[in-house]
This record gives C-alpha cells, structure tokens and sequence, in this order.
C-alpha cells in the first residue's frame, strides 16, 4: 500500500510491481501528481503550476520521462536576460547579472565558500558532517551577514535563497541549505538554466510523469480518498482513508513530513519521528502565468529572464510552449513576497504581479490576455512548495528520523531524498529507494 | 463551541457562559487538563506530570485558584542547592549557582542584556520591535556564542533555555525568546523559586483547576471527542468530532496550533494562518518522578534543587506533597537530553535518571520505592510540551495570524497569550481575552 499519488509514491508503486508486488495507492486529491500540476489557461494551452524542470544529473527524472515516452524541450533562453538593480536596469547573457564589481566578488567569493562547506555534508547523514551542530546552530541568514561585505551581494543571495526554498535566509538551517546544495549538484546548479536545474522543460507538462505513471500501474488508484489513520500490528498495517479502509503488510507513507504528521497512528509514533513532523514547515510560494499572445520579448533579444533586487516578483522565465505560442512569462512570488501578499485579494494579487512584469517588460507586459497562478501555501494537501524549509536543530536532531521506518510503515518523498532532495528527481529517487527497502522485508 | 478542554478552552467556555452564552467544550482527550496533568505513584500520590508551578505576577491563575477554592503550599525551598559543575560539586543558597567568578559575571552580563533587549519587544506586537527582523532572523545560540565569554556561562544560559523551552537554544528565534521572557517578567522571574514562576504549587495537584473548571461549567464537556473538521459559511460552524457533529455561531480552537492545523477546515485556512501553524513545534520533556519514603534530602540540608551542567538530568526539584510524605524528587530530561532518551526504552530511561539521582544525592536517590514519567512528546493531543518553540522567521512574518479570527474562528491558547505566554497562566488569559473578543460579536 502507498499513501500518496505524487511522484514519490507512484515511483515507489511501479518500482514494487516491477518487483512482483500487489499495490494499492491512496490519493488524497482528485488527481495525482502531488506538487506537479498541469493547468490551463483560458484557450487550453498547459500551464505548469508546480514543479516543471528537469536537468543535468537528475538521472532518474530524465529516465523516467524517456521510459514514458515523455519529450524534452530546452528552457527558453535565447538572447539576453535583464537585471534591475538600485534603480538602474542591464542586459546580460549568461548565468552572471551585470552587477557592480565588488558586490559580484562578494557573491563569488559567498558561493565559493558555501559550497566548500556544502561538499563537507554528507548526504546521507547531514547529521554527521563534522561541523554540523555549528552550521546547524545559525541560520542562512546570520551567515550573509558575517561572511558577506555588500548589501548588494546579501540581496543576490538573499534572492538565491528564495529561488531555490522559496523562504527566506532566516527561516532555513545553514546544515539544511548545505545539504540541500550539495544534494542537488551545489549552488551554481541550483541557480542555472544553462547545465542547471531549470534547463529543460517536459513537453506537454511535467504532471504528465505522474499521469502517464498511474496509467501504467496495474493495481488501482483510488482518488479523493485522503488517509487519515494508520494501526500496524504484527500481522499488517489496516489504512483508514475517506471512504475505505485497506489492509496490507506494509505501507509506504510518501506525502510532505508535514502531512505524514497529520495522519492517526495507532499505536502512535515515537516521539523522534513525530516530533520530526512538527519541524518540517512547507516554503512560500505562487507560481504566477501571464500569457500574451506571443512572447513579444523575444522580438526584442530578451529571453524573459529577470532578476529584481525590489519585488514583490523577484525573478521570472519565459515559459511558453514549446511552439512559442501563446507567450507566457513565469512570474515567481517568493519567501515573504508570496507570505505579504497572501493577505490580499486574487486581483490585488494579479495587479502586483502584472505591475512587476510592466516595469521589467514595458507596459504591454502588464495587460496580458491571461492570467493563472496557483498559491500553494492554500493547498491542503501540499501545505506550500516547493519542499520543507528546516529551520536550526531540526536536521542534527531529527534528522535520522527522515528515512527510518516505525515498524511496518515507510516513508517516501521528495524530502527523504539524498540527491536532488527537493526536487521531483529526488521524489522519484525516494519511491526507489523504499521500495528496495520494502523488497529486502517481503 | 470550544475545542479542547485545557485551562484556555475551559476559561473561555467560563467566561462565555458567565456572559450569558451557551458554550459545548469538544476534548479529545478521555480527560480535561491538556498539558496539566495528575498522575499517581504506586501509593496512590497525586504527582503533577504537566505543569505544575504557579508565582507572583500569575494573577489570573491565582485568582482562579482561589475562586475554585484551590490552596496553595510553597515549592520545598528549605536549605541549601546543590551545582554539579565541571566534575566538582559546591552546595549555594539562593538563586545564584556557586560558579567561578568570570562564570558569574558573565551569566550576569548576559541576562542584564538579554533583559533590555526583551523589553524592548511589545507584548502584543513583537513583531513590532525596532529590531524584530534583526532579532528573528537569528537563533539565540547564536547570540550567546556571538556575546558570551566563558563556555561555562553559555553553558548555564543553555540548561535555563532548556529549562523554560524544553529546547535547545539552537532551535530557537532570539525574537521568541525575547518575547517570552518578557511576557513573563524577565529571566529572574522565569528561572526562579522565591519570587518567580517556580514558587508555589496547588494542594491536590494543578489538574485541580481544570477539573473543577470543568464541574462547574454549566455546558457539557463532551470526552473523547476529537475535532476532525470545522466547517463554517454565513450563518455559523459545523463542528465534525469523534462521534459528533454539533452547529454553532463560532467556535473557539483553544487547542496547539501545532494540533490546530492538523483539523481539516472548510473552506481551507488562509496560507498565512496555516504556515503560522506548520511553524510552531512543540518542545521536548520527559517529566520524571523518583519516589522515596521521604525526603531524605532535606534531612541533609538540601532543597533537593540541583543544576548539573552534562545530564541527561540537568534540573531537578523536591515535588513532595505538602506532608512531605511520600519523598518525591523530580528530575527533568529537556531539549537534547529528552530527544536523546526517546530512543531508548523506558527501563533504560528509568535507569540514566536514577544514575543521575544518585550522582546528585547519593545511592539512596537511585533507587526509588516507585518511578513515574511522562514523555510529552509521545502524547498524541499535546505533541510535546511545554509550548510551541519557535524558530527564526516564524514571530516577525507569521506572527500576527496567532489571534486573528479566520472567520466565525476565534483562537486561544497558551501559546496565543500575551502575558505568561506558554504557562498556565497565559492560558486562562488567553481563554478570558477570546471570550471577550466574541462577547463583543454576540
């Protein structure tokens, strides 16, 4: 039995089929996919709300697509992308803002040494890096502040941060981030487009994976049946969902910590694993589409990517179609960009977000013909994105808790990942490894 | 309607009736109290294994004492305590441990800062202080090593946050601490016996108070009765519990946050609402009693008061009855010590206490008549105690949604208070002020 119809679980369901296990998936929402959604805009082009890229070394991701007969397509990212910074606005090509000189020495020489650290944690046991209760005493952000001389260049990392956790620098551990940064390949990966993490996009949508996944499975997955209490005895576990109640021998619980944390269990979990739960808090942010009847920037050698120092859009992509039609310009509310405008109304909402993409694109940026965005802190059953945002203590203490089983229930998801923990790779990466992990036991 | 039958639902269940209105109180638990609690040594003994302690300035939960005709005895303060510091032992009078000099001056020094700076922080608003974001954008670990001389001093100031948080200074947000010490008179007044939140405890046993609350409500105090979903729209709530369903205008969550944001809601909770709750962690005690014939301590001269600076037992207390018959010495596990020990099994618990008893007292201490303990984090409608520790990031950008209604629901809870925030009194405050702020709608 698996709870939970991301890609996580869906990879962990296929994975014990191959192996010659009957499973059974429960799925809270009335569709999988978890934290990738395909929505559509007005005239039915595939809008991708949540988790959307693929790239280098995220190999599993990228096998997956290939077995599903899933095309890739490259992030658009022809011509030059734009800085707005103290005022002033460049154009610039490559991973590099043109930035004054010495707040670019302050960021080079920041993530050099960031990712000097983050090469010193080991993945599978963050907890043990020699270091690790110092880096996991202090936040991201007292870091910046002792370690970086410019404003500006805290800005861009602060903006980094964002990107990348959508929380900002005082809400993580410096042991999560290194982790994290290290998990996916280190910082320049992380941030990039070119050879980075946002290089390719999925053709016709990256919920597809999940869509195409469930399809082949051969046992059932019954949606809109969300689980609410677990009871494991020696003989099996029995799982009570919304109008069922299924028993098996094992269950794979692969939703967010904090979901898993909601769930009855009977009899309850150690506390080192709930307590675990409590300190998994979900990232801030809305994924906003503007979409124009065609990417106009093109026309004018932009490739739709911006960095802001200002907000509340910090950054945005060209995220049309692979036919470039219609244009849609990705808008990203992040950290406590999308928290100062979750208090404000759908159209407030639109209207800032419009007001950004005006000033970066000129005015016909700021009437599109549509307008889609997905808050996800106000999903129910994903509790924000992109992933857990751990705060200090969280990682050296609990942090075994993350992969170790209670019993006959295991655990999956993005956030128990090794590589690419965080991203849908290590989703997938997860299923994988719990389902080996189950083989062993049946 | 009320969800949860601790101090603060009971108090605001007592002040709605007491306006004239008609109150249901829901508890999941098979008993009212919460986080207080009155279990019994084999004897028959009642010994608290919640909150115990009632000081000067708690005004709100001694006029209720009172007013229930609870009496009060004073916390065994007679003789001399005992400091355990650096493999040697020195015996003090008095709230100040018998450490080198530097050691003193430096605790001194901190404490004389951490003051000011705590009263700088609004009761209402902390958000608010001039230096909020500076403040929570650190933890306070990293203040005491930034600002602290003497690796004793940091030490003593990291047994007294475990002793007021049940968590270690690296969890949490220099704002959130600063908040709650002045939210409880300062750090004297935190750390005390005479004249602080240690000073007096109730006949019979603090479980009294909610109890007797509870008998003498006019409305039912429905048991057992989990709430699993609050449902509301323009003309009142719908309130799913364990074998219920009842209507109400508004209903009063006076339960953790923690465990409020594991109720379904419909419609869903806005984001910033439900990520304050995603961000709220409760700490992490074991309460343990060791059992005597008597209190052989005091024949010794001894309070039976002791601070040790390795554990696992850091803090304990003599919890006798007011006979003094049986002795019972009370022994904290906090923090990383409770953590530590969750892993273990109850015998093995049992067995690093009374070793440390005995290192304290003397062999008689090891071995107890009877031992009682309870693991807070292991208790399912708690999650830990004593209350919600919150990491950086959390008080200046989530912490307005701790009171603000969501709708026809209305908040309390200790952790909602803004005077003895996280104590028994800040819960009946917290109950009285949501009674008020619905009296005014109804």
């Amino acid at each position: 039995m698996v709870v939970g119809a991301g890609l996580a679980g869906l990879s962990a369901a296929r994975s014990l089929e191959s192996s010659g296990h009957s499973v059974v998936v429960l799925e809270a929402r009335e569709r999988v996919g978890g934290r990738t959604f395909n929505g559509t805009t007005a005239d039915g082009t595939v809008v991708e709300l949540g988790g959307q890229w693929v790239g280098p070394t995220q190999d599993r991701v990228l096998a997956l697509a290939d077995e599903l007969d899933l095309e890739r397509f490259p992030t658009y990212n022809g011509g030059e992308n734009l800085v707005f910074y103290r005022g002033g606005t460049a154009r610039y090509r490559g991973a590099i803002p043109k930035l004054p000189a010495p707040v670019l020495a302050d960021v080079g020489q920041a993530q050099f040494r960031l990712d000097r650290m983050a090469r010193r944690v080991p993945l599978d046991a963050p907890w043990q890096a020699k270091r690790a209760g110092d880096w996991d005493a202090q936040t991201v952000e007292t870091w910046l502040r002792r370690n970086m001389r410019t404003s500006g260049g805290r800005g861009m990392l602060r903006l980094g941060v964002r990107a990348v956790f959508a929380a900002e620098p005082a809400d993580l551990s410096l042991l999560h981030f290194l982790f994290y940064s290290h998990s996916g390949g280190l910082l320049d990966r992380l941030f990039n487009v070119k050879d980075g993490a946002q290089e390719e996009r999925i053709v016709g949508g990256s919920q597809l994976l999940a869509l195409r996944l469930a399809e082949r499975l051969a046992g059932p997955v019954v949606l809109s049946a969300a689980t609410r209490r677990i009871t494991q005895d020696d003989d099996g576990v029995v799982v009570a969902a919304d109008g069922h109640e299924l028993r098996a021998r094992h269950v794979v619980v692969a939703v967010p910590p904090l979901l898993a944390g909601h769930i009855d269990y009977e009899p309850g979990l150690p506390p080192w694993r709930d307590q675990l739960t409590q300190r998994m808090p979900m990232g801030s942010v809305t994924k906003c589409m503007a979409v124009y009847d065609e990417p106009f920037w093109r026309g004018d050698g932009l490739t739709g990517q911006v960095t802001d120092d200002v907000g509340p859009v910090q950054l945005t992509f060209d995220n049309s179609p692979p036919s470039g039609s219609p244009g849609i310009l990705l808008a990203f509310l992040e950290g406590t960009h999308a928290r100062e405008l979750s208090h404000v109304t759908p159209d407030q909402r639109r209207e800032a977000v419009t007001g950004c993409l005006a000033r970066f694109f000129g005015p016909r940026a700021g009437t599109p013909l549509d307008y889609v965005e997905l808050q996800w802190a106000a999903e129910r059953w994903s509790g924000g994105c992109y992933g857990a945002t751990l705060a200090p203590g969280t990682l050296s203490q609990f942090g075994p808790a993350l992969r170790h089983p209670c019993g006959r229930i295991h655990w999956a998801g993005t956030e128990s990942a090794t590589v690419w923990a965080g991203y849908m790779d290590g989703a997938i990466r997860s299923g994988e490894r719990v389902a080996a992990e189950l083989h062993r036991l049946l």
